[in-house]
């Protein structure tokens, strides 16, 4: 922690800052410049985190030095973490596709989709049951029939499992039934759930919140880690910006940024962020170009008739389509689909 | 819902998308313009929600036209909705002001406060149990223990008590001691987290999100009356923007917005919205200038030692100052304090 | 400035750094940590300005300690800058009132409305001759007539004249009819144009970029002072968000902070911020009790026939009753409106 | 245009509008629905533009209904506009890269630069004389010997210079040296500046604004248009939102967004969007992958020494390396980087 003093700052202000610092623990330099006086603080920079530094005396600025997030850190692990999902690991050589209805409609209709997205190439299935909805009056999910038939999916086409969990009450049963728990954007910052899913066997995949930070992000991470849990799966699906011609921002480069930051695996969600059909499949590329270790699609057997998210759902034919392209940017990228197709 | 049309649609698909719209009920009402068709929508809007238009060939743009809350509209409740607190009603003419520390940090700490915001004219008591913190190695809160700790402050200082509930398995708990509950910026949209509150006998008092727009706002509002508690208080505290100079942007605007939407009472977090102790009072008297229905303060025994949000926090006297100066701005805005001071 | 280092940094790019910065004249200073070294800069930090450091190896974060601005900082200057309008000095203790239509349509409607405005108290007169617009195909005002009528509404009314420049072709001839040039907020980062209202004798209203920090918004008052022309008003007219419940988001905030930063004098366009009529009151009375030391208000004889911003102009009698309530907001800030009506 | 009303409108009210747009030359069409009454404005909706409807009794929301450009649009143009530079066509088959130092800063490191980033592929070079600073105390440019300096190095390498025009007085004299003229980012609503670049027979590279929507940045390129220069190339660089982990948030869906709604080229400038060396080759990849026509990217012989943008800039062989990388890209998006090497 570097504070940064007012000029008018005195003898006194000065000395009951480092005293403040000194008493828990940390050693202090000073550095007088012409204008302002630099303490740098030494030590545990976390046990400064409670001292409202800023409300003293004299002080002008502050500024860590330390990145408040230590397991999800590259300097915590030097190989990068890997997921197994069908065929391929997420956060290894392949680009890792997640594919899947926004919700869970019926049976019939999830068989079919696991089965044709399983035959394109994607490496796990996902479907919410549980859905977070902006407005109470829109369709809320199947909840734990849901669930049921997304056992079955797994069961039938051989893929992993990625489901919603917004509630803490609802961790075991959807744990019961999901190979990896979804935490959406709008709980990235419910630390009560997040704490919870770190208590649990399953993997998390973690969606950036509309108005978080890389460094957010990689903060409710660690929640999740701090509890045991260091399957985290982090998926930028776009921020709120002012522009309105997209759903949201895909903010691509936070993509490079957090594989620099962490060991996690790093993937993107175009269907999301572009909140169109025709947006998917460029951002799905930009994604890869930009070093995304898979991606998460909405799929649907006939977006017409979806009950949510319609607009921005791929039918099967262009799900098949996407796959094909994808793969000429993810050799570009040094990486294969891992689809098996490759040879 | 107004539909409309890119220039190049065929009338097969002008006339599938009719059929779609009339097969839910609705009636369709075609303008012909020299480049683009309009299709006006008419009937429950609400069954149109999950028809993904924008996927469907033809359609450039999608215009709601109802509001897409109900129960949080003006036009629901003709009347302003009231919350009673002590010796004044929050949403009524006075000015309420919320005042306490943003944690529970002891038993003394938190009885010494209540009895100094009381004598300055606070009209309810704020102090978190469960803190919701960016990062798990912040201090988490003092739980149940605060929560016994706030019910011996409301008896001593008769001040009714305002508490964050983060996670549903907490809400029977947080009810038991306080009177009215707090939904965090962070958990507005934890949808499962509002249903419970919405079943709950307790006013709920819900922040903003830091990118939610005020239309979010009552949505997430209307999540909790459509269970049947009709008694919201919304916050405005300050939204996320590409501005660093002050922690949030407060948005003042949206105060006169709201007024205008909703019946519900609406205030405002000063201290949050700035995050330093100098910009409580400009925020405060701005906030009631524009209309705020009260406000909520964080204050200290001693800043310096809080646990949190020391920043941002206001000492007995500058909360006493605060208290005098605001006066005059409530009577400017034709209000009172609601203090028994005025007379 | 602080340099933060990496981790991993190695001796030899440590040295660079130090070499780099030592050798334009500064001299360095480093703590080392446990975790990571810093190197605090001491001596002028603008000569570190064009020094790539974040690209140098080894350097993970750079912190600047001094303020970018100098002659728009407090520190320059110890008493507040005053500048006269009719009857009082912006920068004073009265608030001052710039109010008049959006664009000049003809003679008539603004000698109309500065007799209007003057009568209620205004103590400026805007109108735009030269208006920038968003479409080609918009108004784009009387120019040069424009400033001609401009003359006559100052010979009549006695009201000095705020108008808009452009481009730096126009600058000598608005100031040939124009006591205060303001610059919009699309042009607020036009540096030709800074530069060259800055060598001219005539005040500076200068309103901040849409997407302009605080700090923005004081260097670009710095280029207009470097020239020597020390007379800028800074006016906060809404900044571009995520919310669209508003034409702009008003950063209300930042009138404190730019108090607290500058001897300028700080005035807010409450009209532009919200951009309905509705929200004109409400905001000026939040900007005014804020601390702001003016307003500017848009004022049309008849807002439904105005060619430009009639959604958000005042009429004359809705004018006469800002005025009216303003003056209490201005008094509870222990301020006055300067009108003469409060003796 | 459509206007949606309140419900609480009356028939005079309702009345009073139509007559208002009808006078206009419109025809109007009612639809009455349960709650809300929409009128339908038929024919050339510029014509509204001016009418302050928001403001009327009873009208709730407008929504146009034709983009606002015209000539930029896409109904405009069946054909893709395609700009010659050396070898290859911007808007044509090949992905077309400028690249070239920030500033000019001297003859020898302008025609150094100019002969490697030929030789590394590139298709035009770019280089500021007149360099827009967010602060007065940074380096402004060579000016007018910084333009002689372009000329030469067009004369050795071949390459057509692209540099940057702030203000309307330099316009000819840079138009003497160079064959696409850039507006910036600061000046993308400099609208005399607009005007007057669209009367010279120079094709103008026009950067979006920091706050610019995708719709506002079309219509500063319809300004461009309206003199008759229909030579207008798009620039994504980079949005202001919240995040602070990269310099600007490169907003990657607005190239398809633009390549649909537009013919002009769209190109993406990665250094500036990213901020830092490291992120110019994955933002690179990821512009290309979402059909970027071109890029234009910033090189220096020594970035260490750059007297500008240091921070951001390659040097020759990261050039290379980018440009050799970038064919993989180019390739999987089926087109080719035109450099003469792929034979």
């Amino acid at each position: 922690m570097i504070i940064v003093t007012r000029p008018s700052i005195t003898d006194d202000e000065l000395d009951r800052i480092r005293e403040r610092v000194e008493s828990l623990g940390l050693r202090t330099h000073v550095s007088r410049g012409e204008n302002r006086t630099i303490i740098g603080c030494i030590g545990d920079e976390g046990r400064l985190e409670n001292l409202p530094l800023l409300g003293m005396p004299g002080v002008e600025a502050v500024h860590p030095v330390m990145r408040p997030y230590k397991l999800a850190s590259r300097e915590f692990s030097a190989s990068r973490t890997r997921i197994p999902l069908a065929d391929v690991e997420l956060g290894g050589p392949a680009v890792a596709i997640i594919a899947g209805p926004c919700s869970v409609e019926g049976e019939e209709m999830v068989l079919r989709t696991a089965r044709a997205v399983r035959e394109a190439g994607a490496h796990a299935f996902r479907g919410g049951a549980f859905k977070p909805r902006t407005s109470p009056y829109s369709f809320q999910g199947m909840e734990s029939e849901g669930l049921e038939i997304l056992s079955r999916a797994r069961a039938e086409s051989g893929l992993p499992i990625v489901t919603e969990v917004m509630d803490t009450r609802q961790i075991e049963k959807v744990a019961g039934h999901a190979d990896i728990l979804q935490i959406g954007a709008r709980n990235m910052q419910n630390f009560a759930l997040l704490t919870e899913v770190g208590r649990v066997h399953r993997p998390v995949l973690l969606k950036r919140g509309m108005s978080a930070t890389v460094k957010d992000l990689l903060l409710a991470a660690e929640y999740v880690m701090k509890q045991g849990n260091m399957k985290v799966i982090l998926c930028e699906r776009g921020i709120r910006t002012f522009e309105t011609a997209t759903r949201n921002t895909f903010d691509v480069a936070a993509i490079p940024v957090l594989k620099k930051e962490t060991h996690l695996p790093v993937i993107a969600d175009p269907s999301h962020a572009g909140g169109i059909r025709d947006l998917v499949a460029p951002l799905s590329f930009a994604a890869v170009a930009a070093g995304a270790d898979g991606l998460m699609v909405e799929v649907h057997p006939n977006p017409e008739e979806a009950l949510s998210d319609g607009d921005q759902s791929l039918d099967f034919d262009q799900f098949r389509s996407l796959m094909k392209d994808l793969k000429r940017f993810a050799e570009a990228a040094g990486r294969t689909l891992g689809t098996g197709h490759e040879d």
